[in-house]
């Protein structure tokens, strides 16, 4: 192995929301130079074949798998970085929306390892729009605002409240727990009527969305046993999925 | 010329914020594939290369050029489709945000013509991000609010007096013109010590970021000569960028 093969350096990387080919080409050839990668769950793992020769590590959250801690991780990739070179951190969707990127280079940077950012696909915006919603619409919506639903004490993220008095499209993140939750926040501020969309599986063959109302959302969730990471979409453009709206993807849309 | 070539169909691609290689591998086929690229003053046009033999039309807004109404967009859109198949519209970041993609998918599809989407790097997202800002950083911020600064009349969006209320990371596009505007509404809600940011260029060499706060801004962005389709990020988040985050690209950075 040639000496400039192991200068450390980290490349964070933005897999997207799942389907292999909606990552970047610059997301694609650091995959190809990397010397080791360290991926979540989240990621498509047909992307691990791009480098055939890399040390590949999963630190995300599996059945079977041991749960790495943020701290671990942090500690994983600079150590790796130190003894091979060019790591390789590929996370779902875009690093820096909910994805804990900044903290992981605030503690490479912190050992001197330069870190490069490749931006992802962040699903708060592709899968609404594989699943047929557009976050803005001329004359329906001209902002969108983003959120998780739960914050990193396991409450509900307060700024839900802020969100159901705007006229913005609102994409809440990890929030199928909290839809009863949500749809109460809404239903007190008059909105029941609103247009809500559950979107599961985003990008994938096996993506999957239901719509309906704030009234009748958690029925319908329930009544088709939705259940995983999903994506919830409130605001007027949600109805424009009602039109029949169809991408590569399966679309189950149940109106109501 | 066979048959199945002249098959209408139209795939709407976002080319992500500037880079060349901050587009998807999707994107890519998709161009690869095209007969016609219809294509906007945002796209960086090193991705036609992509596509050699396919017929290529500038329909932005570029002085020498004929400027395109949205009408003629459209129709350009479905003309090209039955005359020679498949036509990609190459929009700059992502089609739906802010994008008017939605708009020409609902003439397109009038037509009977399928369209598939291709999501393409948000600016509103990967911007800040190329430039050292984490739309959201545990602890920080727990969600982001994007709007355009303008509506469709030339006025002030007053989604910014929401937003200004918001604990969020407030990313407003095409906003420098009513930079002035947008302080006042922060002032006037108390928060003239609020960090911001403005980015021009984003993902390009020619990048480059000032910072200061909400009384400050005003003045930096005046004495730094800055102009052109700049984005604005509000938020504690833009305090990180302090830090002395680089990356591949150039930044220039006053603290304030």
């Amino acid at each position: 192995m040639k000496t400039h093969d192991k200068i450390a350096k980290v490349t964070l990387v933005g897999a997207g929301p799942g389907d292999i080919e909606l990552i970047t080409l610059k997301g694609i050839n650091a995959l190809k130079e990397a010397k080791v990668i360290l991926y979540d769950a989240l990621v498509n793992e047909e992307l691990l074949d791009l480098a055939p020769s890399a040390v590949k590590i999963f630190v995300g959250k599996r059945k079977g798998f041991k749960a790495f801690s943020q701290e671990e991780i942090n500690q994983l990739i600079v150590e790796k970085a130190f003894v091979y070179g060019h790591v390789v951190r590929l996370k779902g969707g875009d690093s820096f929306v909910f994805g804990r990127g900044y903290e992981e280079i605030e503690y490479v940077k912190s050992f001197g390892i330069p870190v490069n950012v490749v931006p992802g696909l962040s699903s708060s915006i592709s899968v609404p729009a594989l699943a047929g919603i557009p976050v803005t619409h001329r004359g329906t919506s001209n902002s969108f605002f983003v959120l998780t639903a739960v914050l990193a004490d396991g409450s509900l993220n307060k700024e839900i409240e802020v969100a159901a008095q705007s006229s913005a499209t609102v994409v809440v993140l990890m929030g199928l727990s909290k839809l009863a939750e949500i749809a109460e926040i809404y239903t007190a501020k008059g909105r029941s009527e609103e247009a809500i969309a559950v979107i599961t599986n985003g990008s994938l063959p096996s993506q999957t969305s239901v719509v309906g109302t704030i009234r009748s959302i958690n029925a319908i969730v329930k009544d088709q046993t939705i259940s995983g990471p999903g994506l919830i979409v409130i605001g007027p453009v949600v109805e424009l999925l009602k039109d029949g709206h169809e991408n590569d993807y399966l679309l189950k849309l149940i109106n109501n």
